[in-house]
Order: structure tokens, then sequence, then C-alpha cells
């Protein structure tokens, strides 16, 4: 499948400003990114990037010297080959067999307080067949507890505090699913994505389970099909994903998003639901 | 129904300390204190007491002038004339008609912060049909959801950490039933009890929520027949109805509780769930 | 001092809704209300008022029983004769000293968690001098770590969060005083009010600690002279002194508030910050 | 400096049960491991080891298969030559400097939620000189404003419920200056250590604040001497560095920890608080 994406970040910079930004997809064996542009006004500004190692986040930062209208174009066509399964065949791991680099995302996190919801997993989820399914499952408690609302949330709220408030966003629905899996001893971790479809056109939050020596997406808000959803970042929770990172006297002025399907349409439209999709962070 | 009851406190004062004591069963029209003995050693202490007019509640305060082991007991025998009905009879009122005394207890409070609660309360018991029927729901929500485990909570522990906790005692069942009443427009308030009964004797915490012009017993933990609940403090939430408020050096040595039905026994077993019980708070 | 005052309140109603409001000043020996009118519109709105027995408050219950631009307008003047007094002279009780009715005011409230601010309470202000001129050490405490932010903090912040967040505005700055004043032993509680002089006009609140057998004012927001404040409503916090409490649907349309000291003026400035005041709640 | 430690971890194993221990110090060019005997009883025990590739945390996972007194020995030899240096002459880089390596250390995480201290840290520390020195500050206001107090803190307990409760124990007073530090823009980590002349001896937490291109060790418990601290685990905080993690049915049933300094003694004595020291983290 291939995705025609792109957005447009605004700023007012007010004197000196450093921006940390992480829009571009991640590029992977599964995530071809087949040709991309970045532009960046004004001139003046200088830039810097990289990938980081242990996420493939890719990273762009951005000096800012004096006032300016900062402006940030990214465009790029990504191929995708996620990894389809039947999801009665993706099973659990136990701890004594999860291999090292899962472990920590069986950790608590910032936004994903899976310490504190232990008791509330087991008792609601405990009982569940273990596997993708139960991973469903909870995707499911989720979108019936949650009301998709925004400005129901900021930016440091948390998985139990989604709970109790029950609504939020993409990022508070991944945030609780990811403390949810945690918590039964399932790693789980937040993705920031393009999602085509997405309605209005933004950016997306989403999460993916360790399960069967794989990371499996999952999206609790059912907003977008998994198969063509384009990788940006990857994180514990939202603290490590941002898409913009701002230190010193900026102020976001303008943002849209934009994903499409240009081909493959078909394919996203007809598995939505009923496989498990494995995406960018996997091998072929 | 004649009770027996009484309790023996014990305290290590290290010097000077004041306490004030809620321990004894409030005297109402409905709950009449037919005999009551307290002693204090040693005979140097001061004592003071005075009966809240708001509430009933019966204080009593310490005044401790120097080192000493500090004993408090009292016995007393209370008969009580609960009033019953058919739960199917106990209706709602509206915010409209509920009497100006009872638009407090909609307010949150420090252990109850309904003010939180509110979306995932209606979207819980939103459907339920109002009445006495619709508390009993929220207690057996609460008891299927709430762990009875002492030592899962401490004194500072609210409604909503228990709701994420899924543990607690009597009165984080009474805290979290009173915040999702009042989140859906029921008035709720905390009750503070002698329970005979309970295993191991203890007091006990339960709640009051105000329907169709009264204020009905309901106890989320299943532990003790609400008809024959001595009441002994009335408040928001256990903010505002201590046992034992203690400023300066003393510390808990001892505590021993008990309550025995007396007359009356196997009538609070036979009405045990099946009908609606207003306590000590109703005029006959 | 003679201040005149009013306020205009807009709501939009969908369809039926219960208002309860809170606005008009208390009538005490040392604040008397000269002259009030209260105007709703439109005339098919049922009204119903009361004044509370434990706080003086006096509500005004709005039904509206179908769609509705409602419209509240009120006008007062009110002379106020406060109880003015040297600071150094004003002094802290004992627990062992303090009136029954003073007592419930140490206890910790929703949106002012005394109970968990103890240690930080005696190691900032365990070594001040107690008096009058303590309770001012914390409001100054207060003034210099929270920045007077409109739109930092919402309906349920409460003063913990505003320690950390360190800004809010004249409800934060209460609730966070009337905690730490709790934190010591000294009773305080949260006064709703009409301040001239506020820029922008708002309604205002502040707080009350109770020394020296006398309830005192105390603004830790430095906005308005503490002698020409006039009461509205007193509650243990914002939870208990709302102007207004909407059940139904009715959102806010608009809000006016005024208040001007008509006579009296060069009072109300000589003696800001130098005199200890104590306002409405007392006796002559 | 040649320090010798060990530890004794027994477990009370029900049934099956896997542990994952991270108690072996870090092997680094600063830190060598000069000998090391690891002992785990009974032998039916199966185990794993791994290094961490991002934190040099090195794990052991023990898998029980039934009931079973669990018990872990090591002992080892550890040789240090940390980096030492003037603190004056050891500065901030700015953000625009920062290398990307650095830059994660600047998110809020579990237990570190530097994102609601900004206004914080920035009023009490915006106007310190930058650089070691600035840290030193933090560490110094977090002494003074936390008593060490074991049991007045939980495992769950974050930077901002320290700073409330004003006590916590050395992995608390790590976190709450890790938040702030994270909170001016100095990246900052959680470091698990081996600490010669801690009273009772036990393992202890530090942390570690990145500047002028190295990570320098701070402890604002000031309980030990910085140079001869001894790496065990690095993480963004304690939930990514514990001792032990158990999954299954296994308890703790006996601790013991110990490490001296068996040469170079006096040096640790000379250079406390006077020197900069970047210790295991550190290339020579």
């Amino acid at each position: 499948m291939k995705i025609s994406l792109g957005c447009e970040l605004g700023y007012r910079v007010g004197g000196r400003a450093v921006l940390i930004l992480n829009v571009q997809p991640a590029a992977t064996p599964r995530q071809r990114v087949l040709s991309e542009t970045l532009a960046v006004t004004p001139e003046t500004v200088r830039t810097e990037s990289w990938t980081a190692a242990d996420t493939g986040n890719r990273y762009l930062r951005l000096h800012v010297g004096e006032p300016a209208e900062l402006l940030v174009r990214h465009e790029a066509t990504v191929e995708l080959t996620p990894h389809l399964a039947d999801p009665a065949e993706v099973t659990e791991l136990p701890p004594a067999e999860l291999p090292p680099e899962a472990l920590p995302h069986l950790w608590p996190s910032r936004f994903c307080e899976s310490d504190r919801l232990s008791r509330l997993a087991h008792r609601e989820f405990g009982d569940v067949p273990p596997g993708h399914g139960r991973v469903t499952t909870i995707c499911n408690w989720v979108n019936d507890r949650i009301t998709y609302l925004p400005g129901a949330s900021t930016p440091t709220t948390t998985a139990t505090e989604t709970l109790l408030a029950g609504a939020g966003v993409c990022r508070d629905f991944a945030h609780l699913s990811v403390a949810l899996c945690r918590a039964l001893g399932i790693p789980a971790r937040f993705v920031s994505a393009h999602a085509p479809g997405l309605v209005p056109p933004d950016f997306h939050a989403v999460f993916e389970a360790f399960l069967g020596g794989r990371w499996w997406l999952f999206d609790a808000t059912r907003q977008a099909p998994l198969d063509a959803l384009v990788r940006i970042g990857l994180g514990r929770d939202a603290a490590e994903a941002a898409f913009a990172e701002i230190h010193g006297e900026a102020t976001p002025s303008r943002m849209t998003v934009r994903a499409e399907v240009i081909e493959g349409l078909d394919v996203a439209r007809d598995i939505r639901t009923t496989r498990a999709v494995a995406g960018a962070a996997e091998a072929p």
C-alpha cells in the first residue's frame, strides 16, 4: 500500500528558540520512504537531523536565532507492507519467555501508570483468554468507557486520569490501553502516526502490544485502518513521542496534516479489524 | 431492637495532648440511648463534651497535661426503631425538589470527589431506574470492583484512588459509593457506626442517601445488617466523622470494640437486604 | 462604609434546568443590606430563596421549564462596620481552647487537603510566632510562590495542585492559604465576596482564619482592601460557596459584576494591610 | 579506589515464579569488576543473564518451577576511577547544544513529573547561575525540605508527592531532584548503587545530571561519598532501575547488603563534596 502524506507546521518565534520535531515517518523494511521533501523557512534557520538508535524516531532540531515566522513543510510518499496474521494465532508470552528488549515495556511510564492499575486490570481482564483477542478486549473496554472529546484532556493527563474522567483524545485512549496491557504483563508502547481517513485530518496516536514475538498495532479509538498507519514516533508514551518540543519563545501558529492512501485502498478497507497487523517495527 | 455496645481506647501520651473523640452513639428519637457509662483514666484528665448542632455528633475533648497511659472506656445500651419501607417505593428527588438542607450533600468533599466522576457515574448508572434500587446498584457495583483488604488504603485515600486501586476497607467503600451518588445528583453522606456481627469486631463505616424525603442507610461492604447499625458520627466523609483526633504527643496503644444485638436478633437477620432502612437520622 | 454593588448573570437554557445561585450579600450585624433589588427574566421562571442556618449564605433556586435566555440582575447597597484591631494583639488558640464550632474548620476539605501538607506547613511556618502575623506570613508565602494567572486552574484544582503548578486565580490563592492554616492547627474557611477596586471587576475569593475567638479576613492575592469586602458565601472551600450551580441544560452566556465604595473610601485606603479586619461574620 | 561489595537476597517462592534481578555492578572503563561470584540456590533454578545495550544494566532472570526458598548471593570487588573536576568549571548546555542521546533525559517519567514542576523550578532556581553549582543548589533545596524517613513513601510515590509530603527515602530524594533538573532543561537520570558507609547498609539511589558533555553524580541525601559509589542500575527513574521484579508467587524473605572501601579510603573522605564526580558512565 502506498500513502501520500504531509504536514505544515507554523510557529511564531519571538527571539531565540530551539524546536525539536519528530514528524518524519520512520524508515524500516516494512515502511519504505519512497520520496520525501522537507522545507524550512526562513532560510536563516539552522537545522540538524538524526535518527534515534533505540526507536528509529527521526528528529529535526531547528535553531532560530531571531524573531521569525517559522514554517516547516514536510511531504512524503511511503510504501507499507505490514505483516498480517490471524488474530487467533497470535499468543501472549509469559514473563519467563519475553525477550530482554521487550521487558522495559512492562514498566510504568509518565502517562501510563500501570503500577496503579494491577488489581483493576486483573479483575476486568484476568479471565479473558490470553492473546491478540485479549488486547482487542482491552481496546473495546476503553472504547466503551472513554468518550472521544477534544479538549477533555491536557498535555499532562495520564491513563488513570483518563479512566476517571471518562473522556479524552487519541493519545489518552492509547495511554489507558497501554497501561492496562502492562498491568497484565503484556509489553506495550505508544506510537504516533499518520492515519489516512482521520476526520478531521490530524496526527494520530495508537499503540503496540508485544505478542508472540512481535509488536502488533492496536487503535482503541477505532478511527483508522491499522494496515494503513504510517509510523512517525515510538516511545513509552506521549512524553517520548512528541511531534514538537519547544525551547524558548515560540508558539504554534498553524498546523495542517494530511495522509491519503494512493494505492491499495481496497485492501485497507477490507481487512479492517479482521486481521492482526504488525506495522513498521517488523522486519519483513 | 436493643444493642449492647462498647469500646476501650488506649493512648500513650508523652506530654501535653488534646484528644477529641466521637465514639458515643447519637441520641435521636429512633436511636434511644437507654443507659451509658464513660470512664476516663487517669482521673487528672480534664474532659469536656458537647453535641454538634448540625450533625448530632457527640464529642468528648480530653485534656492531658502530663505523660500518661490514657484509657477511655465507653459502654451503652441503645434501642433502635428504624423506619423500614419497601425499596421499590423509595424514589429519587430531582434537584428542583430537594430540600435546602439536602443540597450541601451533593457537593464534593475531601474524600468523595464526585466532581471528577460525573461522566463515569452517568455512563455506569445513568440508565438504571432512579430510586432506592439505583443506590443498591451502586453498592453492588462497588462491591464487585473493590476487594475488602485491610492495609490497602491510608487515612488520606480518596474515592477516586479507591476506584483505581480496586481495594480498601469499609471507609473506602462508603467514600466511593457516596461520590458516585453525588455525581448522579443523589445527596449522600458518611456515617460511622457500631455494627453488631462485624468480624472482627470494629467500628464500621456506611453511608446514607437522601431519597424521597429521607436519609436511607446503605452498606456497600454488605458486612452488617442495616437495621442494627448504631450511628456514632455523621459527616460529608471520614474527614468529618473521625473516631479520634489527636493534637499533641499521643499514640494509640489499644482498641477494642464490641456490639451485640441483645433483643430482636431474629428481626435483624430476616430483613437483611430486603427492606429499605432509615436509621437514627429520622424522626419516628 | 457603604458599598454599591451588583451583578448581571445570563444563561442560555436549552430546556428544563434548575440553577442555584448564591450572589446576594449575607445580612449580618456588621454587614447591613440597606437596599436590594433582584430581577429575573423571563417572568415564567419560578424562584425560591432561603438562607442557610449554618453559614448565612443566601440561596436563590431558579426553575426554568422551557428554552429561554435567563437573565438575573442583582443590585444592592450594603453598609459595612468591620471590627478592626491591632494585628499584634490577635493571637492563636491551641486546639484545647478552640470553641466547638471552630473545630470543623481544622478538617481537610475537597479543595484544601490540609492533611497532606502537615509536614510542609510545619517546616515553613512552625517557627513563625503564632497569631495574626503568622497567617499574614502564610499569605505572603503564597503570594511569592503563586502567579496570578487566569486560565491556569480549573474548577477541580486543589490546594496541593496549585502549590505544584505555581499559578492560579483568587480561589486557588484562598484554597492554598486555608490548607496551610489548617495544617498548622488554625481553623480557616473560604469566603466569596464582592471586592471594590478589583481589576477587572469580578467576584472575588478570600479566606478567614479563626484567631483569638474571632474570624479574621485575609486575601493572599492582595487585590482588595479587606475592610471593604462584602461577603456573599461562606464554606469549607469553593465546593461550598459557588456563585452558581447548574442542573440541566444551561450554559453561562454573560456575566458582569461591579462593586464601588460610595461612602468611606479614604478609610478603606488608609487602613489597607495595617489593621486586622473581622468582617461580616462578627456580631458588633 | 577498590570496593568490596555483596548482597544476599532471599525469596519464599510458593510455586512457579520468575524474578528479574539487577544487582550486579555495571562494567565500564571507569568501573572495572575485578572479581565476582554469584550463587543461586536451589540448583534447580534456571538462570539467564544479559546486559542492556542502552544502559549497561546487568540483568539476571531466575526461573523457579516449584515451591522453594530461593537464595541469591552476590559478591564482587570493583575498582573505581571516577573522573573528578572543579565544580566551578562544569557548565550547563542549552537545549540547542545537547547531544541527541541526552535529550530523552529531559522528558518527564513515571516518578519524575518534571512537566508539572516547570514554573516552580524556574521560580526557585531560575536565577541561580547555571552549572554544577545549580544542581548542588537543587540538592540542598531538596535536602532542606525532605525529611529522610523510612516508611514515608511507597513504591508508587512520585516526585510531586514527595515534595508535598516533605519526607521520603533515597529514591524519593533522587526523583525530586531529577524532576527539578529536567524542569530547568538539565538532562537527569536515576542511578541505583552500592554505597560504602551507608548506615544501615542498604542499596542506595542517587542521580546524574548531564553538564558540559558528561553525566555527573549527585546525592541529595548526602549519605555517601560520590566517588565511592558503585553503579548498579541506570534508568529514567526507579521504574527502570529496580533491584528486583517479581512475577508469580514469590515474596522477599531476607536481604543483606554490604559495601566497603578496601583501598583508597582516605581519598574518598577528602574529596567529599568538594569535587565534581563523574562515575561509571564515563570513558576514562
